[in-house]
């Protein structure tokens, strides 16, 4: 007996991380509670991101234009790539400030268990960057779990032979932990005391 | 190092309730990576809902129409209204197929401490309900809160005098619980065997 067009927007929201039916009707109920100092600007700030969103065909980074800020921004050290397995982290290291560096955000992790290879990544666009002899150092910030630590050692691996330096996080890193989860200062610690991979 | 727009939608997102600043960032690269099945949709939702969400002036629920769905429709039961807080506790209600009859949403609950008073509840519109001879029964399905439960009384001493019974949920809803966090078999039970208030 809900409209549908309150059902769906319901159905919609439920499927967003961390709402489930219940939390997506208190949502919907908020929303129309605030229509004016919320409904209405999400409601425009989605159709902005509809339109607007674009993955960058360098770095794999979300953003309004591509490239993105970052690869567009000429205040950033182009010796430095720093790798990352998804936005999530990139955005995490921004926060913390931790590089000047550029990113290239992977797209994932190598798993045999979820039949994810190689090519599923952007490695052989981190390859192209590394051929272009202005990256003197590759930052491999990859989580520091199996897969994440596995999926360094292939690009080290795949980066032998070049010229490019390569280096990990420090193990500030929690093991077993997810670099989205950390607090600024620790990322920027770990960030500092890198080592030679 | 976002972009204003992505900035501007994670901002307004972790203003939902259940989300925070993480898990509205996380919220965006689900809708980003989910473009085609969830981002233009509920994009497309919210503008929907912008656009046609009204509070019904009849018993205050939300819908696209007004008078509402359950008001309007024609196999409901004129003489029942059932008292609800809000909203939420009607859609409750509502799949537990609970009543046939018609609702009346409160908006709150009387509260000294929130400074709530009468005049701030849609108690008015409900009395001129009341008094169009059509309804003989008033069920009160306020939450069996001190607040809830004090609002019931207002309302009982309200219609005193008039020719309406009054009743209220059974006592199978948890004393101190919320109508909204119980099952639907539990719901149906405590409409059943609803006493007379
Ligand atoms: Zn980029
Ligand atoms: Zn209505």
């Amino acid at each position: 007996m809900i409209g549908p067009e309150i059902e769906t927007l319901i159905n919609l929201l439920s499927r967003m991380p961390g709402l489930g039916p219940r939390s997506a009707r208190r949502a919907v109920l908020h929303l129309v509670r605030k229509r004016e100092s919320l409904l209405l600007p999400l409601a425009d700030a989605l159709q902005t991101a509809r339109d607007s969103i674009v993955t960058c065909t360098t770095c794999g980074a979300i953003d309004t234009i591509d490239p993105c800020t970052i690869c567009a921004d000429p205040r950033r050290d182009d010796s430095v790539i720093c790798v990352v397995e998804d936005v999530g982290d990139l955005w995490a290291l921004e926060r913390a400030k931790a590089t000047k560096g550029r990113y290239h955000v992977l797209g994932g992790v190598l798993s045999a268990l979820d039949g994810v290879g190689p090519e599923d990544l952007s490695l052989a666009g981190l390859k192209t960057r590394c051929d272009t002899g202005l990256v003197q150092e590759v930052i491999l910030a990859t989580n520091a779990t199996v897969e994440g630590q596995s999926t360094a050692h292939y690009i080290m691996d795949m980066l032998k032979g070049s010229d490019v330096k390569v280096s990990r996080l420090a193990h500030g890193v929690p093991v077993g932990g997810e670099l989205d989860y950390l607090d600024d200062g620790t990322l920027a610690e770990a960030m500092k005391s890198r080592t030679e991979f």
